[in-house]
């Protein structure tokens, strides 16, 4: 047995148990086994015990008693996360699974509030906010199983940023546990509070290393009366980036969604997803997924769209565009664009990268990345996708056809230094919305100003002195 | 002479002056006069030096040789903070003050982001934005004479948050020199990146605190193409969230400012702000003024704005409403909005809240302040006005006519004790957007659960340890 991960105590493990009950602490493989496996597969995770608390009093609890004893916690929402932060590196790290804490405790149509515990699940915070009639815009493939916590500690992203923002930008307060096990209770509904720093931006996007976040208050938004989405077919990247242009000269703030999909992406998709068509039936080296939406009417909302398409057809900017002619398609170009990560799973070995440059700059980082990475390795196949609205690109690479996938993925590290590479001389980033985790923290502390890597680890050293909560993500101290 | 507020050694003034060189290291009480006294004239500032760098590398050494030798600092932009933070409280701090830190570094039209130094004024970043064909909407009072930077440190409202957010969401990324000397260069124009802790959103609402903004990237957003503005006349704060709700509900993303107005402070305008004039023939005990913007034309915002009134009209919300007849006219009504605050001036002394409740809360607010002011001084004039839409209303108090100015100002604590505990029963906050400063900092540590306190301290010490970086503001260590 490593002695570095010796498993705790019996005794220790019994007292956390004691906090959740029985029911609620998992010891057996079997039951354990779905808090340990992530969907990259890029880690498994060890422990000797998942608690599943039912109630920030028992969250408060095991924080008290971890910081007492050393003992290091790894919060867990969905388990959807793609960088590993939810995944416990080592036997002696306890997993403290916030499913149990799903209540929606309140809802405010006049202020345009949800407060959510941090075990809902995003989807429900969706269906609860169109109850209300309004709208909660934080939309992700992974919606139908990640988390509100989870969302919040990782700052998600996804498709509705350009119109909406991140999910920091959509959370007014939390309530957060402390290492000492206190809690923050920050669940405000202003939109306007300045009393002192703002400790929740720490806690968004902090991956569980500072606090655990347990309930929040959400932003909604008037619910568009109306939406409509194109699938266009156009020659390059350049041409899509046009085509943002004259969006957002036309249709403002009604442009709520821009997605950028290279063919080979279609292709995967309709080869491997279930219900895929092709939208157009012209090929098209490159497409876009764009979205119109209308606070007052669904005709406005399809005027918008035609203007800017029909200004587009005139410039010579996009070669083909199917418009949406019912609810159905819409979902269904939508659901192409959500699964086209997975649809690169059959076709072997993929490296992935969330990287975000300028806006103006994605034409030009495709470019050179690409011939960058066919130089390195001939034959591989680019899926260069997302959210061009927001200059956030998945640069994924799957392996040559035929070539073995096990010699093709351990290039991850090689592939990633030469992507981030051209990533940095744009001033973009190479996490622009998954987050750090264990996936990247080593090349975060490689690559960040001194000043700001020393920053973060004083910051983690004032938050969770004794270093217990999600201890090795993020930032090493 | 208070010990404890020996001037500095002339010859450490001496080695501070020397970084930025003699003409722009005052001395002289009549050169530093205007940045000690402060708009409210609630403090006369302190100190035996004026420095006005003019680049980051001379805050830096100004920093790095205060750091060496204990030396407190205080940093300054436009100086027109309304809760003392830009005010040295003794002789023996140093005020540096950033106007000189003015170029505009870069503009992108694409990203739609605008790269200003601190000392750029908000009317001249506006102006920037506007020359590119977008939109900074960031949008006060004192815009011609604020500063990005203490926009930025202060995390600044206005009448903008209601469609674009605070400073604090206005906001890509900073530049910040720390306690240390040290430069963060966090000049990121991404609209995604999460590369480990968000220390922008520390520096931005920390009021010098923990460092001294140098620098920032602006969040830009399409030109509106139409803009009406509507002046309306109803019965009550009731009516006027009723208005609210139906203008939402109508407008949607369209809504871009909603200010609540009483009669009393629309009295005070007209009698003492030149150019002011009554907006409408009937008198009305309540007012909003309200603006409706459209990304395609000024007809739609038109066509908007006048379906809302149509509707208002036939729910018997509205008494009487005049839409503006011109560019001119609308500027009229926004600029008698702007100085209401004034306005109060010439009416004697006058107690200032800077309150925020959850909205659908103003009403119930309003009517218990009335109540236990009214009922504690007889008399008193309630000029309750601003941003309803926001929940934030500047509860202020003119003297009741004829009593002592000053007699009624010692009763400032006394009213902010009555009126900031009816916020607080309804889970609002007694800084909404001026901040902390030295007006509010007992006020917070003495309301402000302990941990939250706790970790601000925390945050304060492991940021600057020396504590030199605008001591006893917002936190005292």
């Amino acid at each position: 047995m490593n002695e570095i991960d010796a498993a705790l105590p019996e005794a220790l493990l019994a007292r956390f148990a004691a906090i959740v009950g029985d029911a609620n602490a998992l010891r057996a493989p079997d039951m354990m086994a779905p808090y340990l496996h992530e969907p990259r597969d890029l880690y498994t995770g060890q422990t000797a015990l998942v608690l599943r608390p039912g109630s920030v009093e028992e969250v408060s609890a095991i924080l008290r008693l971890a910081n007492e004893t050393g003992t290091a916690i790894v919060p867990q929402g969905g388990n959807t996360g793609l960088v590993g932060a939810q995944s416990p590196r080592f036997k002696r790290e306890v997993l403290v699974n916030l499913s149990r804490l799903d209540r929606i405790r309140d809802v405010d149509p006049v202020g345009r509030t949800l407060t959510v515990e941090a075990g809902v699940v995003l989807k429900r915070a969706q269906e609860a906010a169109d109850d209300a009639g309004l709208l909660f815009p934080l939309s992700l493939g992974s919606e139908g199983s990640c988390q509100i916590g989870g969302n919040l500690s990782s700052n998600a992203g996804g498709t509705g940023v350009l119109a909406y923002g991140n999910a920091r930008e959509l959370c007014l307060g939390v309530e957060a546990v402390l290492a000492s096990g206190e809690v923050i209770h920050g669940l405000r509904r202003l939109k306007k509070d300045n009393r002192g720093y703002d400790l929740r931006h720490l806690f968004i996007g902090g991956e569980g290393t500072l606090g655990i976040i347990t309930a929040a208050v959400l932003k909604l938004f008037p619910k568009p009366a109306g939406r409509e989405v194109a699938y266009v077919g156009l020659a390059s990247p350049a041409a899509a980036l046009d085509l943002l242009k004259l969006a957002e000269r036309q249709a403002g703030q009604q442009l709520t969604a821009f997605e950028l999909i290279p063919r080979i992406g279609l292709d995967f998709t309709l080869r491997h997803t279930q219900g895929a068509r092709d939208p157009l039936e012209s090929q098209h080296p490159w497409y876009v997924l764009m979205e119109v939406s209308s606070g007052r009417s669904q005709e406005e909302a399809a005027a918008t769209l035609e203007d800017v398409l029909t200004a587009a057809f005139e410039a010579e900017i996009v070669a083909d565009a199917a418009i949406a002619q019912s609810l159905a398609q819409a979902e269904n170009f939508w659901m192409m664009r959500e699964e086209m990560s997975w649809a690169q799973k059959p076709e072997g070995g993929s490296i992935k990268h969330d990287v975000a440059v300028p806006v103006a700059r994605v034409p030009d980082f495709i470019a050179a990345a690409d011939a960058a990475v066919l130089d390195a390795i001939p034959g591989a196949r680019i899926v260069a996708f997302g959210h061009l609205g927001d200059g956030n690109i998945h640069y994924n690479i799957s392996q040559p056809v035929g070539a073995d996938a096990d010699a093709f993925l351990a290039r991850w590290h090689e592939m990633n230094d030469l992507v981030h590479g051209i990533v940095a001389e744009m001033d973009g980033t190479f996490s622009a919305e998954h987050g750090i985790g264990q996936l990247k923290r080593d090349e975060l502390a490689r690559t960040k100003a001194g000043a700001e890597i020393e920053l973060m680890r004083r910051l983690k050293t004032a938050f969770d002195p004794n270093n217990i909560l999600n201890p090795g993500k993020l930032v090493q101290v």
